[in-house]
């Protein structure tokens, strides 16, 4: 079944690629059944944070009416990059399957392994400089947080 | 400058949480004005993924009508967690300004340094299973994708 359900997202990341995205495809199971799918739409939507992993993520949400995934599996055409694996924590789905690795995307021409070794640097060594500045009103946003009662938690 | 941005994210993270979103606010800007800018919506938004800097690059796109922001850079009251920085790095931003860190947020609840210890491991021992299945078909999509001729780059 993990078998099948694999190859129908790397099928979905060949029909993606004829309809303008990138070589991606993702998909969301529950109880058995496909409750949402995306392609790679980061050209087509100017959206550079539409994975196939993330833009299912988000359908999956909006057809369960929920922002946790908690009883879903994610099949996925391709290890997740950085960003798609810190959503899948975020979501907290359940299991991950994948076919290639990010080695076979590096390959391809897509940096995953880039933002893998970026990601253990100390913030100011990145390529992209990252900067902490102090602010006197830095921890105030937690401070209001964890004063109100009625927050919703996640 | 990059403290008043900076003080102007944190404001926004203030002001998202008393209209139902989370402590966490991110602006974009270019040429020294704010084209972009976001509270966090997961829960408002049912989307895990509106982290106030996803959110705010998302919309900076769609103003710009493009893929990447490489002009552009992105003032955030808290330090990216893993997605977010991927994020970044796939919207090409020119630097990235932070006033709380990972370890601010992971006191007041958000579990940043968890995801970023769970992205070390391999894929077999994460919290979340990911397990990589051999498919006869994995590769195809980047054989497609190399084959293409009038591909959008990204």
């Amino acid at each position: 079944m993990h078998q099948a359900f694999l190859r129908r997202a790397v099928e979905l990341a060949c029909e993606n690629i004829e309809s303008g995205g990138g070589p991606f495809g993702a998909l969301i199971v529950k109880d058995g059944e496909i409750i949402a799918a995306s392609g790679n739409r980061v050209t087509p939507d100017l959206d550079p944070t539409a994975h196939a992993e993330v833009s299912a993520i988000r359908l999956a949400c909006q057809k369960l009416g929920d922002f946790q995934l908690t009883e879903c599996t994610l099949y996925t055409s391709c290890e997740p990059c950085p960003m798609c694996l810190g959503a899948i924590y975020w979501a907290r789905l359940k299991a991950v399957y994948f076919a290639c690795n990010r080695f076979d995307a590096g390959k391809a021409g897509f940096d995953d392994s880039f933002i893998y070794t970026e990601i253990d640097k100390p913030t100011d060594q990145r390529q992209i400089a990252m900067r902490q500045l102090i602010l006197d009103t830095a921890t105030r946003p937690f401070d209001v947080w964890q004063r109100k009662i009625d927050k919703i938690r996640y």
